[in-house]
């Protein structure tokens, strides 16, 4: 009778984000994870892939096994 | 650059729980509050207090340093 | 690329708990468990049995995929 | 009746850590810290300095209102 959850210290879109407003946008994941709030991370599109940006999470939702998060993109990584 | 968080085994209302409808309620607590989703625990109305009844949480939020959580009664204790 | 953990919020020993001493005990538990620390939790000998006694953990070490923890058994459920 | 304890995402040292061998270390921390096991984390000597190296936690201690990890270094940030 444990409840099962996943520590997650980056933030993996593979390309499933949506994009809220200007540089806010939400993020549906499967299952219960824990991530830490207003801390700077990581966005990559795959676990191997490269950085993207950086991103805080303003917003942590748990329902029907799966976690919601929204975050505010903070910096973008140039790519040429 | 740690994120507190507090880990909860139980539902402590002090009263302020609303009712949604029927047997299911909302709670918002202060700060970022980890809780078992789908898991039967205690709700009491303080602490110390006596155990008014069992609860599963089906759905949680974190924003703004808040915790809401919402939980549906699944038992209530008898008080006679 | 995130850690599994599950959040336990009692104690299941499946009779596998060491006694160290008078009343305390370590109980080895496979995978990387979360528990409230220094908290009273339910004693149970599997997850749908009878609650054996109230304990609290002082002490939980993490490696090599399992979790070790230590706890005092504060009180006994009387059982006839 | 929770149990505080903070979301960590990073190794700090504060030059406080201590060569077990080669480039396994340990670390007393204060508090109890949650720190993903087995996933590449910075290293840093303060929250603002710079990345010292990447390290991975391979256990994790819990006791005492303390957290002792065991890391093992993986890569060095060559600084010039």
């Amino acid at each position: 009778m444990g409840m099962p959850l996943e520590l997650n210290t980056m933030i993996v879109t593979k390309g499933r984000e949506e994009r809220i407003e200007n540089n806010f946008f939400k993020l549906e994941k499967d299952e219960y994870r824990l991530y830490p709030m207003h801390i700077p991370l990581e966005v990559k599109n795959s676990i191997s892939g490269e950085i993207r940006g950086i991103a805080e999470i303003y917003k942590l939702e748990w329902s029907d096994q799966k976690t919601l998060i929204y975050f505010e993109l903070k910096s973008l990584e140039s790519t040429n």
